[in-house]
């Protein structure tokens, strides 16, 4: 299995940087907190930084229609990443994903199919046969090479950061941050953070095997871009290499950690983008010294289009 | 090209008895028509006949797995006749389905896909593949034989019928029923009736060569179960055989058509289901001697909610 290497993650990081944004640190008045606010990107998600990675791979290559599909944000990365390089997208959403995103996938321009969860991945697989597409999905090497540029950013704008916490849905944003910054600096202590309720993660970290929740327990969560039911495979072979803990938050400390980021900083998070503040907020007596790096994931709260 | 012939039609009408109504013909006050009601079926529409005969078929095979795609009744039958037979059923329909329809086929237990109309047919198709599941098309011929009962039921109902009004969507129940009363008695006029907006089967019918009409045309119809932009290829060899006529009605007459059919009989028909009717109120001075039947060919109205 090839791994990504820090060589692949500046290519990347050079490749997306005119379609995605640079975001800053932001402190958090009062705390030794920073926040990477990839809600800022287009799409509200920092799935927009692995899209246009793999995208712009494909699309040197002469591929010019792509399937993918996701609980929403990988899907709206890739509808916007296929806009910016002229591809045709369809995206499968399930059917159980917020109007929000699947009007926000339509809007970019992609096919939407909408399926029921378990359906989600055979479709999309179908579909790529019957239309003669390339599947990109989540868990792509170019996508979490693309994804780590995130912690290229943060070692470079904070080198004293002491912890980084993301958030974890299928692992892919987690493995790009770990390669980045502990290649950079294997000081760095690097923790991935998931609701209770959908700790698939953290369940195969303890036993060092990647394990499977079923779809009915980890679809209880709030956070509904983290309720994939296993880590990818590839991301997976970077976060036990790379990866020093991970820790689960309480569907309240979401809400509340949604609510700091909001009343504090102006930063719209969805459920699933406020985790690694929630982690911060419960567990930062427990962190190593220095300074802590929270990644807000994404802002497609539904609460954003009130 | 194998074509229904009556027997095809009896055999039907003796299997699906037990699964579907024997509807009667209702007269409407003061006028010489009367309504066969398939609104009253299980699903409230006349694809229940076709459906049940072909998965009944099907189960007879020891298939296990249907796929259907539709603008929402043909799903909702097969739902419902997978239901019956204890079939697994996966069920396609555009993302323009009333949500009624899309709930009615969840309810009756199908796996509903949603996807854009340019991409039912392929959706459908892809998934049958993967799946390793049989694909029930509204133009098959168990289908048509199925729809045929309708005619048989109405011969013998009313042997001095002059005649039959008939909705169109893909042609199956128009070509289901002129084998059924042709066969029966030749001397009985069978006439198609599509709104304005997509009369894809009148123009085919005058041109003699089957039409197709861009969806983006016949998606402006309010009927929305008669939106198919082209009468199915077997439809059409009986149509072209057996069909006396096509006429047309407006959006007006349509919306007319339902609200007297509420009015007078109390029967809740959709706008396609009430085509036939306004056929009659508009054209019944053109029409020949003797009594006129008019199919209700459905009752999936929204109002039918509320």
């Amino acid at each position: 299995m090839c791994l990504v290497k820090a060589a692949d993650v500046s290519a990347a990081t050079a490749r997306i940087a005119p379609f995605v944004r640079r975001t800053p640190l932001l402190p958090l008045p009062g705390e030794r907190l920073l926040l990477k606010p990839e809600n800022r990107q287009p799409t509200r998600s920092f799935k927009v930084r692995g899209a246009v990675n793999a995208l712009g791979r494909l699309a040197e290559e002469g591929v010019r229609h792509v399937v993918a599909q996701s609980s929403g944000n990988h899907a709206q990365a890739i509808a916007y990443a296929a806009a910016t390089y002229g591809l045709r997208a369809t995206v499968v959403l399930p059917d159980t994903a917020p109007e929000l995103k699947v009007t926000a996938a339509r809007r970019l321009g992609a096919e939407v199919v909408i399926a029921p969860p378990a359906l989600r991945e055979v479709t999309c697989l179908a579909l790529a046969d019957r239309l003669g597409a390339t599947v990109v999905g989540s868990d792509d090497f170019d996508v979490i090479a693309g994804h780590g540029s995130a912690g290229a950013e943060i070692c470079r704008d904070l080198p004293e950061a002491g912890t980084i916490l993301v958030p974890v849905c299928n692992g892919g944003l987690l493995a790009g941050v770990a390669v980045a910054a502990k290649e950079t600096d294997p000081a760095i202590t690097v923790i991935g953070v998931e609701p209770e309720l959908a700790a698939d993660g953290a369940a195969s970290f303890r036993s060092g095997t990647r394990t499977a929740w079923p779809v009915e327990q980890t679809y209880r969560t709030r956070a509904d871009g983290l309720r994939a039911p296993t880590l990818g495979a590839l991301a997976w072979e970077h976060i036990r290499r790379y990866v020093d803990d991970m820790v689960t938050v309480s569907e309240d400390s979401i809400g509340a950690a949604a609510g700091v980021l909001w009343g504090k900083l102006g930063e719209h998070a969805e459920p699933s983008g406020a985790v690694a503040t929630a982690a911060y907020l419960t567990h930062h007596t427990e962190l190593p010294a220095g300074p802590v790096v929270a990644v807000i994931s994404g802002g497609n709260a539904a609460a954003r289009q009130e």
